[in-house]
């Protein structure tokens, strides 16, 4: 039984978006995944009543408190420690639970990855990986999304192989084509950061198909399956593309492109490179984006990232 | 009179595409305002024969060299002293010419404006502005779009300050908000560099309407008329806001605001920040981009940017 922890009271619309999120999910997941419900009890019962749901309908792991979307996350982390959040990371830790999804505080869930679950050994910085719809109606991977907003080379290298390994192993691709975010093709262009992490992820030889730079030009194109970048340029990439929607929403220009565009489609951005799979959504998430969130925890533990990531530091 | 140099020679397409641009521009521009072609004199007599126009159309300053896209921008132009760039880049410098175009070699043009007509005193490093669409139908300016790769925050104070004045002058809106692109809205957020350059931009008081933190949802809307960024993070944006051009139009999504992504409607991206009005197109400019790139001249030069960036150094 595959179990995936949802933080209910996370998100601006939790938790009747959460809850209504999880049954939704229920009903579309296999019958060997289980929703874990954490948060106040009896506030996940009568918006389960509300909804017209058994009050059973999901196992429910009662956490009093909450760390609402201001605070500030490594201060509410430890001093709020019966949280729906710090007891999430409890539960993924102890392995009661196979991922957690929350749409709460995203400092929160970093601060916990990094302190709860921690990196995995040999990963120097974990990071959030974001999804950018393509020309052909697949989803690119774009990773840091924002963990990092500052980067070493090496790090960017690490960037490319945790990439990679997510593109591979979720959405089955075979050797997932791997670009440098720069600003030219030539592997001489770019910032001193760049210049210094095309030549590291050149080094990792076979490990990754590195197509080497790529421009803001193929964000949307097939030049590269996974992106590499800085947190602070791949958050300005990601929330870039995720406005787009809007304009094509008011503008009705929708199709089987743009309609990707949603972020409800893909639901949550994983934290990857640390020990547990941890999922972060949209804090304005809707019941589709929950679903689409939980549905993607499942994948990323039926292909066992965190084995592969292990794996490929061991 | 005014006199704009347009390097014939410079672009994917030169000479055709320049020559039947500068031609254009001809029609559409006041009667004060002259274009002179530096380039191969031969090859443009030639030209404008074959475009069925007087040999004599414009004044032509010969060059007998022309530095080609691939050449070293540095080596290029200290070699190649009688290249149709070079030659501009004397001629700005002379006064022989108010403005200088071309489509040609970028770095070419970056190398000219910092060692032949030099920076501005008191300019740290000039930079490339660049326009973008907004959802109001207008073009928001972004700065730097690739000039300068690494910044330190108190280049992007001056950045401020440059876009500012050409938003301000050139297109003529009073008190433009400026906002500098980071990761979130509070001011406490973002890298090193922004952290640093949101307290410098915020220093410089009422010299400029600094609005604060956007981020890349903000980069179509108008929650500012100037962003404000790094040369890496600008170029990215850049491309990625002309890369849906070609959906838009592959999609036929086309209207008021989507057709204003097609690059030549702006034609080019001034340097700003050194002793003359320099202005580079896209290297695959049609004759409409070198049409407008000649008439963004004209408006730059009217304007005196040079002299408005002068007075707020002096």
């Amino acid at each position: 039984m595959m179990k995936i922890a949802l933080d209910a009271m996370g998100g601006d619309f939790a938790p009747k978006a959460t809850i209504e999120g999880a049954l939704m999910a229920q009903k579309a997941l296999p019958k060997d995944v289980q929703i874990i419900l954490i948060g106040k009890e009896d506030v996940i019962k009568q918006e389960l009543t509300l909804l017209q749901a058994p009050t059973d309908s999901f196992p429910i792991v009662h956490a009093p408190e909450v760390i609402e979307m201001g605070e500030h996350p490594t201060k509410a982390l430890s001093q709020k420690t019966n949280s729906s959040i710090a007891i999430g990371f409890g539960m993924l830790k102890q392995g009661a639970a196979d991922a957690l999804c929350s749409a709460g505080n995203t400092g929160a869930m970093m601060v916990g990855s990094m302190f709860s679950v921690k990196p995995i050994e040999g990963i120097l910085r974990p990071a959030i990986a974001g999804f950018i719809p393509k020309v052909d109606g697949r989803f690119g991977v774009i990773i840091d999304v924002g963990a990092n907003a500052d980067c070493k080379p090496e790090m960017l290298a690490q960037f490319a192989i945790l990439g990679s390994i997510y593109a591979q192993h979720v959405f089955g691709w075979d050797k997932p084509k791997v670009g440098l975010m720069n600003l030219g093709e030539e592997e001489e262009k770019g910032s001193i950061l760049t210049q210094a992490a095309h030549q590291q992820i050149k080094a990792l030889g076979d490990k990754i198909n590195f197509v080497g730079n790529v421009e803001g030009r193929d964000v949307f194109t097939t030049a590269a399956d996974v992106i590499v970048c800085d947190g602070f340029t791949g958050n300005v990439i990601l929330k870039m593309a995720e406005s787009l929607y809007d304009i094509f929403h008011e503008k009705n220009f929708l199709d089987n492109f743009t309609k990707l565009f949603n972020y409800e489609a893909v639901g949550g951005s994983p934290i990857l490179g640390v020990n547990g799979n941890v999922i972060i959504g949209h804090g304005i998430s809707s019941p589709t984006a929950i679903k689409n969130m939980l549905n993607q925890a499942r994948l990323q533990v039926e292909a066992d990232i965190v084995g592969k990531i292990k794996k490929a530091y061991a």
